[in-house]
């Protein structure tokens, strides 16, 4: 166990959210997914599964009697909701929203057994056999999205039965498991618990919460492996699938002691959950060798396996990475869930260092992955973010059934729409950054704030109209003059900016600090900060280890990942190939799908007319000169099923 | 049942192949592959997989104690072993060799039961099963290459042991499966003793092995689905996975009646092997909706379904086609059985009709996919004929475990192997065709042949340098001089011809007769053809709705499909591109493998040294200009692990 230091940049003071664009989604997740959420959770929802979430615990609580059913982790849907609510009344208090979820609250509360254990598989189903089963029965998994909610909850409302449910929860935990004699020497299957227990300890103060989240990730891959020897100790045999040959250790990231970890293995999003306590842990304790573990699966797992839009794991087998340069754009698995804890990673690495490329990261994964998972209604998601989709092969080829054309209604297995929901309403989080008196701008996304800074209260507001412009505007406002410092990134997309203050340049010749150009002056009331950064759409190729965009280009403007769809360019989309000296016209569409900045330009199409019909011949088909219409990535697959593709043949 | 005619152009004289380039590879299977397959048979290679293919009958005729062990349909592997060594000795008698298979089949006669069952797995294992899970236990598939297998040796050798075996088992199965009240309405779920029924019928003239063959073709897909309902009587349940949700009818092609089928779908092999069937009863039936359907799938299959190399499958899912257009190069499955059962598909075709169009897909697969399936020490295999191999994603992606950067010993499943032994070994038969006194000559390799034609016996040689040089002499001897047809095919990748008779220019400007250049006259005894197919490697292109190809180029030489290799050109493959206008430069190099000819053109490579690095860049690479060098496809993967590529970005 590693000393443990106070965090030096973890109160961020408080922000809120004033932006059309983000403001758009943010309501969305109120006024629709959450409710929609609530009523799938009851089991409401006609056309979705049963979820049968609150009947378990209506089931565990002895308040009806029945089975249980669902995933082994169903309680989770549970905690994401109350944890999306909690994020929902800080941003705006509802008081029907708070009673429905008290009420739940109350129900999780008459569930938990007396000495604090609270997961209802086993309560209903195996009693016996609780712990026995951590690869993949989720238990404490369940515990930290619990512990998440319980914390978002009482900032929000100030209310404390769901965290001293929690808190009993994990004082059971640690008689179970820890360092001392007699306790198990395990961790979850699904990484969860250990960055929720950070989250508990920075509420709370109490070191109790950070060392067994430390113990967590000490645990993990050291020899004699728990994983395994749990299996062997089960007979062999998993959750789901009876007798295996062997547990596969790098798909729970089990396989090394983390510290000895340097490439992103396994299950993507069990993978960013742990970086990302890591990335707490580190910044907490200090810990050398836990934020050298951080920065190199960093830097693997963003430049060498992530794809443009943000999206990580490159198989639906296991939902995982594979290795380095193998990012295949049509079997895909780019989980939304991926990205998002890609998104809790980043703000980690911020919050450790200031370095302007892991906002960039968090930016790509937001606008472009994260963004496009969700449909104009809010109810319809993509789990699998693809970069290039023929319809026909979604359903015609079994390597590619994972691969959907269109957004799908709550699913099965329901981990994106709540992830999606609790990322969006609690995103002013993940704007600024507070490094010794100077705040880091991360995220261009309008919004009033206070922190403190040099001493004094600062009120910051900040405007723009990003994405579609890059012209930002930041209006300090401190309660009296200070001297204190502010960052503003400038994002690696940006081929130059302009900065004033007050009207006047700001010398742009002046190196900039890892990304962020930085002023430091003393701050008066009413400074207000100009920041232009000129967006363009240009083209951007990949690295040439990438094997699979050979040869082939992507439209970038601004933070947006642009794409072609067949409803704008025809079918056949691999027939289409860019001009490559051509250049881009830009124009905001306000018909196309609330609002978007269009990219056309000139290209080529090959004329099928012009071939002999032949499945191979000798002689080449003619090409002809087409307008080539690109979209933003995130807006794809809203106007019916059709081809899309982000790499075009240049 | 419709009316059984004699068919007209089975008898096809005799042929034997004096060949460089094909004696090596029969050589090859007889000198290796046939002694290896016998060791293995019987357990002792000790590198493989034991295969307890004969133990398994030691134990059916009760010599020795133990359990069933392999696959259910592991009988097939001796079946098929016996059929090659059938046609082995039918080229070469070799008495230790005739020796040890009459052993082989007096072994087999020992296993047989009382009423004529031969099937070692239920014998053994569950012999009050029999006949009860037609779709995987594959009774009556084993059945059929054990009749195959007899015939071959009985046309070899005159033996008629095994002869009698499979017609008292023919008798047995007539006496099971029907349309008679009181026999199963059944099929088997693989096909394969349909074509194997023809066989015994032209071996014997006796109809009932036709009218079985028929009866298995006509009630294939019929209602109620025999699969389904057998499925349903099972408890849906399969052999090999436990409960299922449905039977999937088209991946056995049993979704419809057979004449009712245009489009080619599911297991690959169980296609072409019931096409094959098809085509058979066709020709000897005269049943013009069972040709029109074999037109239709055939059409279907090679104009929409079909890979450059002759491959068949686009997914290992299934080892099954998907759809039209969908030819992925790496995530392919192309089974080399699978092009075989094309091949013996085409020549039904050709039997039914001389177009040259299937003998030209018959050289594609047999030059290609088929000959590459095998090593140089014909003791390695692909089961899986990519068209693009990165080796780490073979063993990184699991959406692509099953593509092999290099050959395989013995499978598990060991399949492809002898399918090879007993194609090659047979490779005689695949040369000519009959119709109303002409010979079609549709493959170019070197024999001596007899056949009767004009009335007359008729010896004809044939001579040539391919598939390296297209010039090609046959020498016409009939025993007096007689007046009848000899077409030459004019394949579909030549670009001109020059041919002669004793010299002297024939006029090309003469129509060809669907792909052939045909020559009626009086021929004499010691006439002399002249056909000259200049080859040149030349660019080939796709259909531009084969989206994997877009924008790519592959490179022909006469039959042979090339490609590049990581072990001429470096790793990255994907870097290189053609320069469109470039020339091709050809070359005989005898110290590659065996020697070829080999093809290098000048091209460009994207210089990775210019590229800074990032996974995503605004700023291009360079490229720099490089030769290409491309070898025969078929030679690929024999010069260790290592890229390979057939389609170049051009």
């Amino acid at each position: 166990m590693n000393k443990i230091t106070q965090t030096k940049n973890t109160l961020q003071g408080k922000t809120s959210i004033k932006d059309e664009f983000w403001g758009h989604y943010i309501r969305l997740v109120q006024d629709v997914v959450i409710p929609y959420q609530y009523e799938a959770l009851h089991d409401r929802v006609p056309e979705a599964e049963p979820s049968h979430a609150i009947a378990n615990f209506e089931i565990a609580a002895g308040r009806r009697t029945g089975e249980f059913k669902g995933w082994v982790f169903q309680d989770s849907d549970v905690a994401k909701w109350l944890e999306a609510v909690g994020y929902s009344l800080s941003i705006k208090r509802d008081l029907e929203l708070e009673r429905r979820a008290d009420e739940v609250i109350e129900l999780v509360g008459a569930a938990q057994q007396p000495d604090g254990y609270l997961d209802t598989y086993f309560i209903i189903k195996e009693p016996g056999k609780r712990w026995t089963n951590l690869q993949d029965c989720h238990e404490l998994y369940c515990a930290g999205h619990f512990i998440e909610a319980a914390v978002a909850y009482y900032e929000a409302t100030g209310k404390d039965k769901l965290l001293n449910i929690v808190r009993k929860l994990v004082d059971h935990i640690a008689s179970v498991f820890g360092p001392e004699e007699g306790k198990l020497k395990g961790y979850d299957g699904h990484q969860e618990i250990e960055l929720a227990l950070v989250k508990l300890y920075r509420l709370t103060g109490e070191q109790k919460y950070l060392e067994l989240s430390s113990f967590f990730i000490d645990q993990r891959g050291q020899e004699p492996n728990f994983l395994r020897k749990e299996w062997e100790d089960r007979g062999q045999v998993t959750h789901w699938s009876g007798k295996t040959d062997k547990t596969d250790l790098a798909y729970f990231q089990a396989h090394l002691p983390v510290r000895e970890q340097s490439i992103a293995v396994g299950h993507s999003v069990r993978a960013v959950y742990m970086y990302t306590a890591m990335a707490d842990l580190a910044a907490l304790t200090g810990d050398a060798g836990l934020r050298q573990a951080c920065e190199r699966l960093w830097q693997n797992m963003t430049q060498k396996q992530m794809y443009i839009t943000g999206g990580i794991g490159s198989t639906h087998h296991g939902e995982a990475f594979t290795f380095d340069y193998d990012l295949p754009n049509d079997t895909v698995y780019a989980e939304t869930c991926a990205s998002i804890g890609l998104i809790f990673f980043a703000k980690r690495m911020l919050e450790l260092e200031p370095d302007a490329k892991y906002a960039d990261v968090m930016e790509r994964a937001l606008y472009n992955n994260v963004l496009g998972s969700m449909a104009q209604d809010g109810k319809h998601y993509f789990y699998v973010n693809p970069l290039e989709v023929w319809p026909q092969a979604c359903s015609c080829n079994p390597g590619k059934h994972h691969v959907k054309a269109e957004r799908q209604g709550w699913f099965g297995c329901a981990c994106c729409p709540p992830n999606v929901a609790r990322l969006l309403t609690s995103l002013n989080q993940y704007i600024y950054t507070v490094h010794e008196d100077t705040l880091y701008t991360n995220l261009y996304i309008g919004n009033e704030s206070v922190f403190t800074l040099g001493g004094q209260e600062v009120s910051v507001s900040q405007q723009s109209n990003y994405p579609w412009e890059g012209k930002v505007q930041l209006k300090v406002e401190p309660d009296a003059a200070a001297a204190f410092g502010i960052a503003v990134r400038i994002p690696s997309w940006s081929k130059g900016f302009e900065l004033t203050v007050n009207g006047e340049a700001v010398d742009t010749a002046a190196e900039l600090e890892q990304g962020y150009a930085v002023i430091r002056r003393v701050w008066n009331a009413g400074d207000v900060i100009g920041l232009n950064l000129p967006m363009q759409a240009s083209r951007i190729y990949a690295n040439p280890k990438l094997r699979a965009d050979a040869g082939q280009t992507a439209i970038q403007r601004g933070p947006l990942v642009y794409c072609l769809e067949e409803a704008d360019n025809g079918a056949t989309l691999s027939s289409l190939s860019l001009n490559g000296a051509g250049a881009f016209s830009e124009s905001f569409d306000a018909s196309l799908l609330g609002g978007a900045v269009i990219v056309k330009t000139g290209g080529f199409r090959v004329d099928e007319a012009s071939w002999n019909g032949e499945l191979y011949g000798s002689t080449k088909a003619e090409t002809k000169p087409v307008e080539i219409t690109a979209i933003p990535y995130y807006l794809w697959g809203n106007r019916g099923s059709g081809e899309m593709k982000v790499w075009i043949r240049d």
